[in-house]
């Protein structure tokens, strides 16, 4: 680490990915909750006070209802605000827009998620592909979570000079598990009307020289997403080669049917007996023994935990943002540590 | 129709396909079903009895249990065999070929389905693609509802001169709708372990020039499978000659989000309000508004309803062999007419 501050980060929206931010930033030695702020008054944020979290209403609204329903709040998020050297943003797709301009306003440095356009920040972060061009900035966007898992396979293969062009289909997760009472999908399967869809674009507003073209489809489960690849290849290559170059990414794990990890259901499991917090899977969980390399064509399959891809990437972010540490590598390596990313223990 | 003899079918095996297959011989002008054999003594075999066809033990021994159980037998498979002029055999995967000595010793036309090797009878078949090298055959295979589905649509491709290969994805219905309380998969997605899935070499059993690869994956639902397929077009086209090479197979339909089919749970309902027996999708259902070209590239969706896919198909091989019909056309024209096939009514 470059200095010795402690980087104080407010969290703003305590979601499915707020939570999981929070609880990544606590474990960092370089960074410490500033506090988060949320509109709810019910279970969610009462989980995040007896975690030790300072809570902040949203709005004064807000934080007048919290402290009606007996919540300990400790102001506003302008209150919080100013007491951080950096907010991530982690409500609900499109709301973080609104948001932007008091970040601006009271002039602190800001990290969207991939619900957001890449134009809100005018730069889109994935660790591995461009931490250097997000040092120094004042905001950055950490993409989505299908986008991230893109952009770190297609990036490794093309390091390793393989990369011609890829099509991915993706199957989604129909809802997050919290909230699949409220809605979901059953015993069907939902495609996306747009053919392609936008994980593609998305990709390319990481690296634009991205030759991808994804077509997503909803099911009928909660877990995680599932993607499948083909991939045209610059040149004949081995399997070895291959694996060689996703190895190239530290965030990418290999699973192996042999292991009795045929299915996402397992993998989800096996995070939650490795003591993940929220079993959650940070790295592209991708099936070594199924992947196939046929002449100069590349096929595999690979698990994107949606609720957990993106919370690396955004520490590497605040590091990144805040110039505390100027080194990819080294926040990377950081950041892995803490969360235990890379090891599946098999 | 060439001569005015009625074809006596015999179908052995009154599942999910069974049923189809003779309910469909049972509306041709110039079929009638000889009779059903089976080895279950519950619900499935009195609802055979209740639609009027024969039935008849598989062996002697499952006739004498079907006696006690107070069925109305008509004797053994053997008996059936005697009184038809063809067999299709509808038993589970791979338990066909112990049937086939049967039909050989006989001396009985017969047909199998998908679960069975192409080496079973050397010879497989879509109708629109090979109906004529069945003709007068003794034997052939009606292949699988996903490779069917591939060479309908391939073979459209094909005979456009628009087809260079074809990657596909496929989501795979997890178990038939009446026997999922048996046992399927819920809140998961399950990788078939190997890629390439069997569904490429499969389609090359009727047309081996094809190039295509396909990857498969299990989703918890009963409905249909779902295939997404990424193709290398010969030459740049336009999306009107794309469609256009679709509309020569008189087997794929046309959906539209627009029309408010968006997922296969609608398109299953529409199938049941168009009074089709079983709510059958016999056609590849295939999303216009979603299909996409760029370039020489063609990107689309289609629906595969399994259990009754492969049925008009079934209906044509049995004119093929017993030389009723030695016209391809002839014979995939009365068979859509007699099923309904090609008008969604929208």
């Amino acid at each position: 680490m470059v200095g010795q501050r402690i980087i104080r980060v407010a969290v703003n929206g305590y979601g499915v990915i707020g939570k999981r931010v929070a609880q990544a930033v606590a474990v960092q030695k370089d960074m410490a909750v500033a506090g988060v702020a949320d509109v709810a008054q019910d279970w969610r944020v009462r989980a995040a006070l007896s975690r030790g979290y300072a809570l902040y209403g949203a709005t004064e609204e807000h934080a007048v209802a919290m402290g009606a329903a007996g919540l300990d709040v400790s102001g506003t998020l302008d209150d919080l605000l100013e007491a951080a050297d950096i907010v991530v943003d982690c409500t609900p797709k499109h709301l973080a827009s609104k948001n932007i301009e008091t970040y601006r306003r009271l002039g602190i440095r800001f990290i969207v998620h991939g619900g957001e356009k890449h134009q809100s920040t005018g730069h889109s972060f994935v660790a591995e592909a461009n931490y250097a061009s997000a040092v120094g900035r004042d905001c950055t966007r950490v993409v989505s979570c299908n986008t991230t898992s893109i952009i770190r396979t297609l990036s490794a293969l093309k390091r390793h000079g393989l990369l011609d062009r890829a099509r991915g289909t993706l199957l989604r997760r129909a809802t997050d598990p919290w909230e699949s009472h409220q809605g979901g999908i059953m015993n069907t399967v939902v495609p996306e009307p747009e053919i392609p869809s936008h994980q593609g674009p998305d990709a390319q507003s990481v690296d634009p020289d991205l030759d991808v073209v994804t077509m997503a489809v909803k099911v009928p489960e909660t877990l995680a997403h599932l993607h499948y690849w083909s991939v045209q290849l610059t040149r004949e290559a081995s399997k070895d080669e291959v694996l060689d170059a996703f190895r190239t990414s530290s965030r990418i794990v290999f699973l192996r049917n042999s292991d009795g990890l045929s299915a996402i259901n397992s993998v989800k499991e096996l995070m939650a007996d490795l003591g993940r917090p929220h079993d959650s899977l940070y790295e592209v969980a991708l099936w070594e023994d199924m992947l196939k390399v046929q002449g100069n064509e590349l096929f595999y399959a690979y698990m994107v935990d949606n609720q957990a891809i993106v919370v690396p990437e955004t520490i590497d972010a605040i590091r990144a943002l805040t110039g505390a540490e100027p080194d990819a590598e080294t926040s990377i390596r950081d950041t892995n540590d803490s969360l235990g990313i890379g090891s599946l223990g098999l």
